[in-house]
């Protein structure tokens, strides 16, 4: 069946008719806007990443439903970056006539499913025909006290500096997806990342970290937009960079390829944070009681360079080596 | 100048040196998230508009300073729809390379003018690159107490309907543009639509609305959602519906073509309300005082059928003639 069959009023129907009433949802799905109730004191958060058919997704190498996930999933890790409590969304799509109402009910099927994870819930949006590809629109709406909030700016020479889970997996998922290769947790990683939420609430319920970013466009790039916000430098060391066994054996464990996808390759949707090092202990009590991965890949330092550093104490040329994606 | 020779940095970057930090705003562009402090005790409205090249603007047709100012226009439009006051809004746009740098900004220009005139400022977005045309995809946040807020859904059998302005002329202007013409207040209205916020505020203000919309598919199916959510139907008379001097003189009083575009065109973007019999003084009086043109076409009525009467009481037969968009 054809989206041009049902409507744009046939699609709204079928979406709405799978979506709870969310908490604080006062005027939900179907009049001129959604109405809801913010938290008393909370700031609200709000986030928009689109997603665009040929760009960021090609339909030959993802199924609708880990799409659908997907799409919510990457808007999430922007409010989990924050701190922050992720509660609403609103989901705009421009769907070329040639898409199904089979692909469209898997892609809400994937997305609702995440949502109803987070107890985060659709409160509007618009659908609409497009003349080019699927491109999909979302912006989320979180809450997060002021005090808890954690922004890019608060790093301060001496700080630790954190990533949760392991990097470059999704890029070397991405590649192996190019090369017709599926299956295995690297294109697992790269189709399905799980947005680390709850581990950015825990974080800033413990008022941990100094500053926080997700890692969408590789760990130099992102770290290097926190020092700039924060006035600092940094240096990272290697082989603290938390790698995991799948890509250690299809990269091995050292080449100028792999410090590429594990520090420029992007789209790992990790946290990176800093912090005071007194705070280093609970740090990983935190994630010990959370099951989640952290690691310490290095120190903030004063100035403004970006250093990455040997096991032996010296350092690569960043610049020549081509990932630095962050100047 | 081209999108690529800047860069998505270095785009983010000059839309941002241009945008004020408004009122309410704690972090604004440049964090994972913005964050915003709402009012005391106010609901929050958002909604999302989607705009696509080809399908809803055509660059041949449309300068970019306008398309702009229109693209946060009709999303305006469903917050005062509402009743609500405009405050935040996140734009997120897929880029063709063929666009040029000239051209954003005077997107740019447009539309962060029209904010200006709202005192709604820009928090946040994503642009990237398209693999199809322009896509903009823009989300307002408002917010209003919850007893001024007006859905669609309190139209009551009696309640007088109401429309702002007048009809057609968007319709109208969408038809000379296809037929190469331009210039005059209806390729005006089509183009450049102003939204009633004021207005919508004030009759939230005075608590006179049962139910309003924004006419964004024509009155016929406008009305037909409020109906629909009111479980009501209605008699409108076609010889009180507002028609601009232009409109009349380009079109003729009478023809099913006046009807169609004044009924079922769409993109008036007026607002459509209706009130008890007793608040009518009170609404002329308030629309004087803005003035803004307000009509009375017809009555809610019990039942569910929606009627559309002659001058001499005669009916119209609203599907045989082809504007039943709203069935």
């Amino acid at each position: 069946m054809n989206v041009r069959d049902i409507g744009e009023f046939g699609l709204i129907a079928r979406f709405t008719s799978r979506v709870a009433k969310g908490a604080g949802v006062e005027v939900g799905i179907g009049d001129d806007a959604a109405a809801t109730k913010p938290a008393e004191g909370a700031l609200l958060l709000s986030t928009s990443d689109m997603l665009v058919e040929g760009i960021h997704f090609d339909l030959d190498t993802c199924d609708p439903v880990t799409l659908g996930r997907k799409s919510l999933s990457v808007n999430l890790s922007d409010i989990a970056a924050m701190g922050g409590e992720p509660r609403h969304f609103l989901l705009s799509m421009a769907i070329p006539p040639s898409v199904s109402v089979e692909f469209l009910d898997d892609f809400m099927y994937g997305m609702l499913g995440r949502a109803e994870q987070f107890e985060v819930s659709l409160i509007g949006g618009d659908t609409c025909a497009s003349s080019g590809g699927l491109v999909i629109s979302i912006t989320v709406i979180g809450e997060q006290f002021p005090e808890k909030i954690i922004r890019r700016s608060g790093a301060r020479p001496g700080d630790i500096i954190c990533v949760t889970g392991t990097l470059g997996d999704s890029a070397l998922g991405l590649e192996m997806l190019k090369a017709g290769e599926r299956g295995g947790p690297a294109t697992q990683k790269h189709l399905d990342p799980f947005p680390r939420v709850r581990e950015g609430m825990a974080l800033a319920d413990a008022r941990i970290p100094s500053a926080m970013i997700d890692i969408s466009d590789g760990l130099l790039a992102d770290l290097g937009h926190i020092l700039e916000c924060s006035a600092s430098g940094a240096r990272v060391e290697w082989d603290k960079i938390p790698l995991s066994p799948f890509f250690l054996e299809k990269c091995g464990p050292f080449s100028d390829h792999t410090m590429s996808l594990a520090l420029a390759g992007g789209e790992d949707y990790e946290l990176l944070f800093t912090a005071p090092p007194s705070r280093k202990n609970e740090i990983f009590q935190l994630f010990a009681s959370l099951d989640t991965p952290v690691a310490v890949v290095g120190e903030v330092t004063a100035g403004s360079k970006l250093s990455l550093l040997a096991a032996d104490g010296g350092e690569y040329d960043i610049v020549k080596r081509g990932f630095n994606h962050f100047s």
